[in-house]
């Protein structure tokens, strides 16, 4: 059993920083890069890519709808071809980064609102997929099981890692409960632990409303900007590897 | 005798534009497009890439300091180590462009203020080349002749092409007058023409002080943004082809 | 009779322009002036604050949504708190210009996806008025009539004028027809103006639909972004002076 | 003896935040806060004004270059008028925020790369002192002594406070020890207190060579994006009340 623990990354701006990356790129083995349209830097980009390169750890684009005073998580109305220059953009300018590192950009995982409408709306999907493909067809989508980006990226023949959010409620639809909902983030690690316990062990949740899910997994996320984020992090990956699965890089998962 | 015209695109931002991109597309033989620094948006590097592609000109990354409001003509005070992400995140950002319209990045001019700092100092230009290397040794640079970064570029074994800007005096030291002296730009476009001519001719230019001036010329540049830019385009274009000369983009000089 | 001419200025950002300004000024009765949300830029407003000073011409708060990309046209998601914040930011700005001018701000229009939400949603109109009344309660709104915004303004006090959109065609109930309707804009000037000189002799327009609508107008509204705005801002103006009326600024409309 | 305690704050911008300004405000009693061009955003100018007022702290606009990906720490070349309309463009927008608190902005402080121009360049500092006076006569202007900034500012009859920057070394011409050389920032807290307690002492300072200088001042900057800016902040109000002072925000000093 092959896991790969994932990671936001690179999210500070200017004079401000998110997340203690340091650590986290210590225990980690997937990095989702900020390029610049939710948080994120060229310099910041550039030293990310350079650290990840140093241990081992993927590098992905977290691409997003340009909004840095909402840091993405805004809705920013605009044509699909014009989201598509918007993600093509922010991964462009990554993997020029990743290759000044002697590094590649090797998934794709979409942040905040972009994520979201992703996972709900078809022809944004269709976009992201469209997008990730023209840029290059040996690029991994990161997905939430069961929703529209998963099954238009299958389609398209991209590959995708499944994603588990073990800070997240699930409704019994496989979908996120969202995040206004009573309940919608775990904020108690123990509880955090044991759903990832339970999801290693037989790859089920359980949901909101208390009943069983299945769920496919790949990938764990952690929130860099959870306090207690590294804790959380190295905690993760001794369940993994307490039950018997090793903690790799998506770029090497079968 | 071939010989490259070579314009500035892309330079709108927003609701905005500037310069009749879709007439001189059909007369210039290379495009830098700007990148979202001092102009340019990504829907716009998209549109350029695409125009570019389904006309043969060539594509080049027309990087900038970061300042939409100052269109780059001001210095931004940065590291080299932050000048070099800023460089590469702008050509990685127009190569994703150039991807999905089945195009290339094949080389890189400096534009504005960061443009005349690689010119006159050393490490701005290292900076440069160095960030241009990194993503693609294959890559031109469009450089003045007798700078630091013609003479920087060369040394580190990158190919570089001479530009002439036929609207500019020159120094008897082969530098751009500094557009604050009297008759640093010239309007006239006959003049322009006259010059375009002469160096055509036997490769000299009348200097500002009325001195004649040896320089090499690969890519004759022609400023989008000037009123009358398409016709004076066309017009350098037909100068050349009376010379005998074959108006080519830089990928495919000797 | 007394009559406003209204017309947004200011535009621009960094080396772009929209419009002629200039011109306009000479024409027009009140300016409102784009507070760097959607367009504009310190310089250019203190500018505009100065020439307006010089004509007479009434200033206003142009506020928007802060989108510069997309030109205030979306609507970018936050709280009433942060909305109504950023209505204070502009007003505010522009008010620090107007002073340093001699000036004043005497009245407020909302720009683009902010005009068109505080005419259709009440919340964001009350927040709208809130923070106009914070500013000054003597401020006046420029509203169009049978909007949110209008009864929203007027049960708070403000003092409202009514623009009428001479280029835009009206549904039955007093609302603009979309812009995504065909025939929603009106290209044609002679079909403008005659729709000026109807509105003058009998305060009715013709609906999108045929019918018959009367409105109450005291301002008329030139977009400055059209071609030939400046003609028809003056053919306006004649219009006004033939059917007997005096042009006004909105500060000295009874 | 009455001195006051002085901040920057609202320095944070889109998801960032820095420095504990909400514990500050107890503190403190005068707030410069920061306008949106190095840091800081409308939603965070607003609650600041009014936290402010709750608790009888002055208020200033802390103006800088538009710099946000800078912090405001680089000097952006622009001509004296629209260093003037930014300076301008800033205090508006605080004003406004102050007025929806029922507070007033009172004074202005350079921040940053403009704050140490001003300090050296007379150009500057009377486009600085133009700008405030244009806004308001009334309003006092934070300077260090023995600067250009101090000495414009007083020809101009604005009234001027004096501040000192305990945790910075003085040169023995009165002007800031760069940054740049070793010594330049106190880290030590004790040693800051001892500086603080021996200004209130007898108003000297012992400069970065040694020597004694004497300084006047009226308030004590507290950098609230030091670590351990709170304790900092407590301690020199204790200092100056054992030293018998009252800590007494700007518009009340006499």
């Amino acid at each position: 059993m092959n896991i790969d623990i994932n990671c936001d990354l690179g999210e500070g701006f200017g004079p401000w920083r998110m997340g203690d990356d340091a650590a986290l790129l210590e225990i980690v083995t997937s990095a989702n890069v900020a390029c610049g349209h939710h948080a994120g830097a060229p310099v910041i980009m550039a030293a990310t890519a350079r650290a990840a390169k140093a241990r081992g750890v993927d590098l992905g684009a977290h691409v997003s709808f340009p909004d840095l005073a909402g840091f993405g998580r805004r809705v920013i109305a605009m044509s699909h071809a014009e989201l598509e220059a918007h993600v093509l953009f922010q991964i462009g300018a990554l993997e020029a980064m990743a290759r000044a590192a002697g590094h590649r950009v090797t998934h794709l995982n979409a942040h905040g609102a972009l994520g979201n409408l992703a996972c709900a709306d078809r022809d944004v999907a269709e976009t992201l997929v469209r997008a990730t493909r023209a840029f290059d067809p040996d690029m991994a989508l990161l997905v939430l099981s069961k929703t529209e980006l998963e099954s238009v990226a299958r389609r398209a023949g991209l590959r995708t890692f499944n994603l588990f959010l073990a800070d997240r409620a699930y409704d019994a639809n496989g979908q996120l409960t969202p995040r206004a909902r009573p309940g919608a983030v775990i904020h108690d690690d123990a509880q955090v632990l044991a759903r990832v316990r339970r999801v290693l062990e037989d790859r089920t949740i359980v949901t909101h409303d208390g009943g069983r899910l299945e769920i496919d997994v790949q990938s764990i996320l952690v929130h860099s900007d959870t306090p207690g984020a590294v804790t959380l992090a190295r905690a993760i990956r001794v369940e993994i590897e307490r039950a018997g699965g090793a903690v790799t890089p998506l770029s090497r998962l079968a």
